[in-house]
Protein backbone atom coordinates (compact mmCIF):
# COMPACT_ATOMS: atom_id res chain seq x y z
CA UNK A 1 0.00 0.00 0.00
CA UNK A 2 2.81 2.62 1.05
CA UNK A 3 4.96 1.72 -2.27
CA UNK A 4 1.72 2.12 -4.21
CA UNK A 5 1.11 5.50 -3.04
CA UNK A 6 4.59 6.14 -3.34
CA UNK A 7 4.40 4.86 -7.49
CA UNK A 8 1.60 6.73 -7.60
CA UNK A 9 3.04 9.99 -6.49
CA UNK A 10 5.70 9.46 -9.06
CA UNK A 11 3.65 8.33 -11.72
CA UNK A 12 2.27 11.61 -11.53
CA UNK A 13 5.07 13.49 -11.47
CA UNK A 14 6.65 12.20 -14.21
CA UNK A 15 2.92 12.78 -16.28
CA UNK A 16 3.43 16.56 -15.09
CA UNK A 17 7.15 16.89 -16.55
CA UNK A 18 6.66 15.25 -19.30
CA UNK A 19 3.60 17.92 -19.84
CA UNK A 20 5.75 21.16 -18.45
CA UNK A 21 8.98 20.39 -17.82
CA UNK A 22 10.51 21.13 -14.37
CA UNK A 23 8.60 24.37 -14.03
CA UNK A 24 5.23 23.63 -13.92
CA UNK A 25 6.07 20.60 -11.70
CA UNK A 26 5.87 20.67 -7.49
CA UNK A 27 5.17 17.52 -4.94
CA UNK A 28 1.84 19.22 -3.99
CA UNK A 29 0.92 19.50 -7.83
CA UNK A 30 1.57 15.80 -7.98
CA UNK A 31 0.24 14.53 -5.20
CA UNK A 32 -3.17 16.59 -6.44
CA UNK A 33 -2.68 14.80 -9.98
CA UNK A 34 -2.89 11.71 -8.05
CA UNK A 35 -4.99 12.07 -5.38
CA UNK A 36 -2.75 12.10 -2.60
CA UNK A 37 -2.53 14.12 0.40
CA UNK A 38 0.10 16.94 0.03
CA UNK A 39 1.15 15.77 3.93
CA UNK A 40 1.29 11.89 2.56
CA UNK A 41 2.98 13.18 -0.59
CA UNK A 42 5.37 15.20 1.61
CA UNK A 43 6.47 11.73 3.79
CA UNK A 44 7.81 10.50 1.05
CA UNK A 45 9.28 13.25 -0.82
CA UNK A 46 10.91 15.68 1.50
CA UNK A 47 11.43 18.19 -1.26
CA UNK A 48 10.31 18.55 -5.08
CA UNK A 49 14.06 17.68 -5.74
CA UNK A 50 13.81 14.16 -3.84
CA UNK A 51 10.58 13.83 -6.15
CA UNK A 52 12.07 14.88 -9.81
CA UNK A 53 15.36 12.80 -8.99
CA UNK A 54 12.83 9.73 -7.98
CA UNK A 55 11.30 10.09 -11.22
CA UNK A 56 14.20 10.43 -13.25
CA UNK A 57 15.79 7.10 -11.32
CA UNK A 58 12.24 5.58 -12.42
CA UNK A 59 12.27 6.39 -15.75
CA UNK A 60 15.79 5.75 -16.93
CA UNK A 61 16.27 2.28 -14.64
CA UNK A 62 13.17 1.24 -16.73
CA UNK A 63 14.42 2.46 -20.23
CA UNK A 64 18.17 0.47 -19.15
CA UNK A 65 16.44 -2.45 -17.73
CA UNK A 66 14.55 -3.42 -21.12
CA UNK A 67 17.25 -1.96 -23.45
CA UNK A 68 19.89 -3.76 -21.52
CA UNK A 69 18.01 -6.60 -21.86
CA UNK A 70 18.04 -7.13 -25.71
CA UNK A 71 21.83 -7.79 -25.78
CA UNK A 72 21.76 -10.21 -22.70
CA UNK A 73 20.80 -13.33 -25.17
CA UNK A 74 23.88 -14.48 -26.49
CA UNK A 75 22.26 -17.04 -28.86
CA UNK A 76 20.78 -14.01 -31.11
CA UNK A 77 22.54 -12.69 -33.98
CA UNK A 78 23.92 -9.08 -34.41
CA UNK A 79 20.68 -8.75 -37.00
CA UNK A 80 18.12 -9.97 -34.57
CA UNK A 81 19.93 -7.59 -31.64
CA UNK A 82 19.55 -4.73 -33.53
CA UNK A 83 15.44 -5.70 -34.28
CA UNK A 84 15.09 -6.27 -30.40
CA UNK A 85 16.85 -3.11 -29.91
CA UNK A 86 14.00 -1.01 -32.18
CA UNK A 87 11.31 -3.37 -30.48
CA UNK A 88 12.44 -2.47 -27.04
CA UNK A 89 12.35 1.20 -27.67
CA UNK A 90 9.08 0.87 -29.11
CA UNK A 91 7.95 -1.07 -26.05
CA UNK A 92 9.52 1.78 -24.01
CA UNK A 93 7.48 4.24 -25.31
CA UNK A 94 4.09 2.29 -25.34
CA UNK A 95 4.85 1.18 -21.47
CA UNK A 96 6.71 4.65 -20.12
CA UNK A 97 5.01 7.18 -22.52
CA UNK A 98 6.65 10.00 -20.55
CA UNK A 99 9.93 8.87 -20.89
CA UNK A 100 10.50 10.35 -24.20
CA UNK A 101 9.42 13.88 -23.23
CA UNK A 102 11.37 14.10 -20.40
CA UNK A 103 14.34 12.54 -22.18
CA UNK A 104 13.94 15.83 -24.05
CA UNK A 105 13.25 17.98 -21.47
CA UNK A 106 17.00 17.28 -19.92
CA UNK A 107 19.00 17.17 -23.07
CA UNK A 108 17.19 20.80 -23.91
CA UNK A 109 17.72 22.39 -20.39
CA UNK A 110 19.99 19.27 -18.50
CA UNK A 111 19.15 19.42 -14.36
CA UNK A 112 22.03 18.31 -11.79
CA UNK A 113 20.35 14.54 -12.14
CA UNK A 114 21.62 14.61 -16.12
CA UNK A 115 25.28 13.82 -15.30
CA UNK A 116 24.59 11.23 -12.70
CA UNK A 117 21.36 9.46 -13.45
CA UNK A 118 20.63 9.77 -17.41
CA UNK A 119 23.97 9.71 -19.07
CA UNK A 120 25.57 6.74 -17.46
CA UNK A 121 22.00 4.59 -18.86
CA UNK A 122 22.33 6.24 -22.49
CA UNK A 123 25.81 5.61 -22.79
CA UNK A 124 25.78 2.42 -21.51
CA UNK A 125 23.29 1.26 -23.92
CA UNK A 126 24.40 2.89 -26.94
CA UNK A 127 27.95 1.17 -26.21
CA UNK A 128 26.25 -2.26 -25.84
CA UNK A 129 24.63 -1.23 -28.62
CA UNK A 130 27.71 -0.10 -30.95
CA UNK A 131 29.32 -3.17 -29.63
CA UNK A 132 26.50 -5.88 -31.33
CA UNK A 133 26.94 -3.83 -34.71
CA UNK A 134 30.75 -3.97 -34.25
CA UNK A 135 30.18 -7.47 -34.00
CA UNK A 136 28.05 -8.25 -37.28
CA UNK A 137 30.19 -6.11 -39.19
CA UNK A 138 33.09 -8.48 -38.26
CA UNK A 139 31.09 -11.07 -38.74
CA UNK A 140 30.61 -10.05 -42.24
CA UNK A 141 26.51 -9.31 -41.77
CA UNK A 142 26.70 -5.67 -41.72
CA UNK A 143 28.34 -3.19 -44.33
CA UNK A 144 32.30 -3.17 -43.70
CA UNK A 145 33.98 0.41 -43.27
CA UNK A 146 30.01 2.10 -41.31
CA UNK A 147 30.97 3.24 -37.47
CA UNK A 148 28.71 1.33 -35.26
CA UNK A 149 28.49 4.85 -33.32
CA UNK A 150 26.29 6.13 -36.34
CA UNK A 151 24.18 3.42 -36.54
CA UNK A 152 23.20 3.27 -33.49
CA UNK A 153 22.61 7.21 -33.62
CA UNK A 154 20.42 6.70 -36.98
CA UNK A 155 18.26 4.14 -35.33
CA UNK A 156 17.74 5.69 -32.29
CA UNK A 157 16.77 8.93 -34.24
CA UNK A 158 14.19 7.54 -36.35
CA UNK A 159 12.22 6.09 -33.27
CA UNK A 160 12.79 9.44 -31.17
CA UNK A 161 11.63 11.82 -33.34
CA UNK A 162 8.50 9.82 -34.68
CA UNK A 163 7.56 9.23 -30.72
CA UNK A 164 7.86 12.69 -30.11
CA UNK A 165 5.92 14.19 -32.97
CA UNK A 166 3.09 11.81 -33.48
CA UNK A 167 2.80 11.66 -29.49
CA UNK A 168 3.41 15.76 -28.54
CA UNK A 169 1.29 17.07 -32.12
CA UNK A 170 -0.20 14.33 -33.61
CA UNK A 171 -1.72 17.29 -36.43
CA UNK A 172 2.00 18.71 -37.29
CA UNK A 173 2.31 15.95 -40.16
CA UNK A 174 0.15 15.86 -43.39
CA UNK A 175 -0.04 12.17 -43.27
CA UNK A 176 1.36 9.15 -41.64
CA UNK A 177 1.64 5.22 -41.53
CA UNK A 178 0.32 3.78 -38.30
CA UNK A 179 2.88 2.93 -35.72
CA UNK A 180 3.64 -0.29 -36.66
CA UNK A 181 3.63 0.43 -40.34
CA UNK A 182 6.12 3.05 -39.66
CA UNK A 183 8.44 0.18 -36.96
CA UNK A 184 8.33 -2.14 -40.06
CA UNK A 185 9.40 -0.10 -42.81
CA UNK A 186 11.98 1.90 -40.69
CA UNK A 187 13.41 -1.44 -39.99
CA UNK A 188 13.09 -2.54 -43.73
CA UNK A 189 14.57 0.26 -44.60
CA UNK A 190 17.44 0.18 -41.94
CA UNK A 191 18.44 -4.03 -42.00
CA UNK A 192 18.59 -3.24 -46.32
CA UNK A 193 21.04 -0.41 -46.03
CA UNK A 194 23.15 -1.97 -42.79
CA UNK A 195 23.53 -4.99 -44.39
CA UNK A 196 26.38 -6.04 -46.65
CA UNK A 197 24.98 -5.78 -50.32
CA UNK A 198 25.90 -9.60 -51.19
CA UNK A 199 23.88 -9.80 -54.11
CA UNK A 200 24.73 -6.44 -56.23
CA UNK A 201 28.44 -7.17 -55.47
CA UNK A 202 28.18 -10.64 -57.06
CA UNK A 203 26.38 -9.06 -60.02
CA UNK A 204 29.04 -6.44 -59.83
CA UNK A 205 31.34 -9.06 -60.15
CA UNK A 206 29.85 -11.31 -62.98
CA UNK A 207 29.90 -7.92 -65.40
CA UNK A 208 33.87 -8.16 -66.21
CA UNK B 1 21.47 50.75 -38.90
CA UNK B 2 18.27 50.52 -37.24
CA UNK B 3 17.19 47.10 -38.59
CA UNK B 4 21.08 46.08 -37.73
CA UNK B 5 19.79 46.63 -34.13
CA UNK B 6 16.53 44.81 -34.67
CA UNK B 7 18.20 41.62 -35.61
CA UNK B 8 20.92 41.13 -33.34
CA UNK B 9 17.88 41.72 -30.64
CA UNK B 10 16.09 38.55 -32.36
CA UNK B 11 19.60 36.87 -32.49
CA UNK B 12 20.25 37.38 -28.86
CA UNK B 13 16.94 36.30 -28.02
CA UNK B 14 16.88 32.95 -30.20
CA UNK B 15 20.27 32.41 -28.53
CA UNK B 16 18.42 32.39 -24.71
CA UNK B 17 15.03 30.54 -25.80
CA UNK B 18 17.58 27.79 -27.47
CA UNK B 19 19.38 27.70 -24.02
CA UNK B 20 16.22 27.81 -21.66
CA UNK B 21 13.03 27.97 -23.38
CA UNK B 22 10.30 30.58 -22.61
CA UNK B 23 10.88 30.86 -19.22
CA UNK B 24 14.91 31.97 -18.95
CA UNK B 25 13.35 34.51 -21.79
CA UNK B 26 12.61 38.41 -21.73
CA UNK B 27 13.26 41.43 -23.72
CA UNK B 28 15.54 43.15 -21.31
CA UNK B 29 17.51 39.45 -20.95
CA UNK B 30 17.73 39.56 -24.78
CA UNK B 31 18.77 43.26 -25.01
CA UNK B 32 21.56 42.88 -22.48
CA UNK B 33 22.84 39.73 -24.23
CA UNK B 34 22.68 41.81 -27.81
CA UNK B 35 23.98 44.64 -26.07
CA UNK B 36 21.15 47.10 -26.91
CA UNK B 37 20.13 49.26 -24.85
CA UNK B 38 16.87 48.33 -23.02
CA UNK B 39 14.39 50.91 -23.99
CA UNK B 40 15.94 50.99 -27.26
CA UNK B 41 14.55 47.15 -27.36
CA UNK B 42 11.34 48.10 -25.95
CA UNK B 43 10.79 50.43 -28.95
CA UNK B 44 11.49 47.79 -31.52
CA UNK B 45 9.39 45.12 -29.41
CA UNK B 46 6.59 46.12 -26.75
CA UNK B 47 6.24 43.12 -25.53
CA UNK B 48 8.00 39.45 -25.05
CA UNK B 49 5.50 37.67 -26.62
CA UNK B 50 6.05 40.38 -29.64
CA UNK B 51 10.10 39.30 -29.50
CA UNK B 52 9.40 35.81 -29.67
CA UNK B 53 6.88 35.76 -32.11
CA UNK B 54 9.26 37.48 -34.20
CA UNK B 55 12.59 34.95 -33.04
CA UNK B 56 10.20 32.43 -34.35
CA UNK B 57 8.65 34.07 -37.74
CA UNK B 58 12.68 34.02 -38.23
CA UNK B 59 14.09 30.66 -37.16
CA UNK B 60 11.33 29.00 -39.20
CA UNK B 61 10.88 31.01 -42.43
CA UNK B 62 14.60 30.27 -42.62
CA UNK B 63 13.99 26.92 -42.34
CA UNK B 64 11.13 26.49 -44.88
CA UNK B 65 12.64 28.72 -47.42
CA UNK B 66 16.01 26.47 -47.06
CA UNK B 67 14.01 23.58 -47.44
CA UNK B 68 11.44 24.42 -49.88
CA UNK B 69 14.16 25.78 -52.25
CA UNK B 70 15.20 22.26 -52.38
CA UNK B 71 12.27 20.88 -54.12
CA UNK B 72 11.79 23.63 -56.72
CA UNK B 73 14.78 22.64 -59.16
CA UNK B 74 12.50 20.47 -61.77
CA UNK B 75 15.54 19.05 -63.22
CA UNK B 76 16.72 17.25 -60.26
CA UNK B 77 15.83 13.02 -59.85
CA UNK B 78 13.93 12.27 -57.17
CA UNK B 79 17.08 10.69 -55.43
CA UNK B 80 19.17 14.20 -56.28
CA UNK B 81 16.45 15.57 -54.24
CA UNK B 82 16.42 13.75 -51.28
CA UNK B 83 19.98 13.99 -50.68
CA UNK B 84 19.64 17.86 -51.13
CA UNK B 85 17.13 17.48 -48.63
CA UNK B 86 19.51 15.95 -45.94
CA UNK B 87 22.44 18.70 -47.12
CA UNK B 88 19.40 21.39 -46.78
CA UNK B 89 18.77 20.38 -42.82
CA UNK B 90 22.57 19.88 -42.25
CA UNK B 91 22.78 23.56 -43.51
CA UNK B 92 20.02 25.12 -41.19
CA UNK B 93 21.48 23.55 -38.18
CA UNK B 94 25.08 25.36 -39.30
CA UNK B 95 23.43 28.41 -40.09
CA UNK B 96 20.85 28.52 -37.57
CA UNK B 97 22.56 26.36 -34.49
CA UNK B 98 19.38 27.56 -32.25
CA UNK B 99 16.38 26.60 -34.91
CA UNK B 100 16.37 22.88 -34.17
CA UNK B 101 16.61 23.45 -29.54
CA UNK B 102 13.92 26.21 -30.28
CA UNK B 103 11.47 23.24 -32.25
CA UNK B 104 11.90 20.67 -29.44
CA UNK B 105 11.17 23.61 -26.58
CA UNK B 106 7.91 24.09 -28.92
CA UNK B 107 7.37 20.33 -29.63
CA UNK B 108 7.43 19.72 -25.85
CA UNK B 109 5.66 22.76 -24.99
CA UNK B 110 3.46 24.24 -27.75
CA UNK B 111 3.15 28.09 -27.62
CA UNK B 112 0.06 29.96 -29.31
CA UNK B 113 1.95 30.35 -32.01
CA UNK B 114 2.73 26.91 -32.62
CA UNK B 115 -0.14 26.35 -34.88
CA UNK B 116 0.53 29.46 -36.58
CA UNK B 117 4.14 30.06 -37.43
CA UNK B 118 5.45 26.59 -36.92
CA UNK B 119 2.54 23.68 -37.86
CA UNK B 120 2.02 25.51 -41.34
CA UNK B 121 5.90 25.24 -42.43
CA UNK B 122 7.00 21.96 -41.01
CA UNK B 123 3.82 20.55 -42.35
CA UNK B 124 4.28 22.13 -46.14
CA UNK B 125 7.68 20.95 -45.92
CA UNK B 126 6.94 17.43 -45.29
CA UNK B 127 4.14 17.55 -47.89
CA UNK B 128 7.13 18.71 -50.79
CA UNK B 129 9.43 15.63 -49.29
CA UNK B 130 6.57 13.12 -49.24
CA UNK B 131 5.61 14.09 -52.42
CA UNK B 132 8.92 13.91 -54.22
CA UNK B 133 9.34 10.14 -52.47
CA UNK B 134 6.35 8.87 -54.03
CA UNK B 135 7.56 10.51 -57.48
CA UNK B 136 10.56 8.15 -56.91
CA UNK B 137 8.12 5.57 -55.82
CA UNK B 138 6.30 6.24 -59.17
CA UNK B 139 9.71 6.34 -61.32
CA UNK B 140 10.70 2.51 -59.94
CA UNK B 141 13.53 4.26 -58.75
CA UNK B 142 12.32 3.59 -54.89
CA UNK B 143 10.83 0.64 -53.25
CA UNK B 144 7.20 -0.16 -53.96
CA UNK B 145 5.35 -0.06 -50.87
CA UNK B 146 7.26 2.17 -48.86
CA UNK B 147 4.82 4.92 -47.22
CA UNK B 148 6.42 8.09 -48.36
CA UNK B 149 5.67 10.18 -45.06
CA UNK B 150 7.23 7.48 -43.46
CA UNK B 151 10.22 7.93 -45.19
CA UNK B 152 10.50 11.75 -44.74
CA UNK B 153 9.84 11.03 -40.88
CA UNK B 154 12.78 8.34 -41.04
CA UNK B 155 15.34 10.77 -42.92
CA UNK B 156 14.40 14.08 -40.78
CA UNK B 157 14.47 11.96 -37.35
CA UNK B 158 17.95 10.60 -37.54
CA UNK B 159 19.41 13.77 -38.31
CA UNK B 160 17.63 15.35 -35.30
CA UNK B 161 18.58 13.58 -32.64
CA UNK B 162 21.70 13.60 -33.68
CA UNK B 163 22.03 17.49 -33.69
CA UNK B 164 20.61 17.87 -30.92
CA UNK B 165 22.42 15.11 -29.14
CA UNK B 166 25.98 16.50 -29.88
CA UNK B 167 25.19 19.70 -29.94
CA UNK B 168 23.43 19.97 -26.63
CA UNK B 169 25.28 17.16 -24.90
CA UNK B 170 28.92 16.68 -26.40
CA UNK B 171 29.43 14.00 -24.10
CA UNK B 172 26.67 11.76 -23.63
CA UNK B 173 27.44 9.13 -26.41
CA UNK B 174 30.51 6.79 -25.96
CA UNK B 175 31.56 7.69 -29.37
CA UNK B 176 31.04 9.45 -32.64
CA UNK B 177 31.74 10.12 -35.87
CA UNK B 178 32.32 13.59 -36.95
CA UNK B 179 29.19 15.23 -38.30
CA UNK B 180 30.31 14.52 -42.12
CA UNK B 181 31.09 11.00 -41.44
CA UNK B 182 27.33 10.96 -39.89
CA UNK B 183 25.66 12.64 -42.45
CA UNK B 184 27.44 10.52 -45.54
CA UNK B 185 26.14 7.08 -43.49
CA UNK B 186 22.98 7.69 -43.07
CA UNK B 187 22.72 8.84 -46.52
CA UNK B 188 24.29 5.57 -47.55
CA UNK B 189 22.62 3.50 -45.78
CA UNK B 190 18.97 5.28 -45.92
CA UNK B 191 19.30 5.81 -50.03
CA UNK B 192 20.78 1.79 -50.08
CA UNK B 193 17.11 0.74 -48.04
CA UNK B 194 15.45 3.13 -50.13
CA UNK B 195 16.26 2.21 -53.51
CA UNK B 196 14.17 -0.96 -55.28
CA UNK B 197 17.10 -3.75 -55.28
CA UNK B 198 17.21 -4.64 -58.87
CA UNK B 199 20.09 -6.42 -58.48
CA UNK B 200 19.27 -8.64 -55.74
CA UNK B 201 15.94 -9.37 -57.69
CA UNK B 202 17.45 -10.46 -60.59
CA UNK B 203 19.82 -12.60 -58.68
CA UNK B 204 17.19 -13.78 -57.19
CA UNK B 205 15.14 -14.65 -60.44
CA UNK B 206 18.37 -15.99 -62.11
CA UNK B 207 18.46 -19.06 -59.22
CA UNK B 208 14.98 -20.47 -60.65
Amino acid sequence: MKNNTRDKIIEAAAMLIAHKGLYGFSIAKAAWAAEVDANVAAEFFPSDTNLYEAVLENQFSLYASKMEAVFDDDNASPTEKVMRFAQAMCEVHQQAPHFFPIYYWELLNPSLYFQTIIEPRIRHVAYLSDNNIARGIQKGMFKHGLNPANMTMLLAGTLHYFFLATRLAPSLLPERGNDEEYFNQVLEVFMTGLKEQRASRILYQNRF
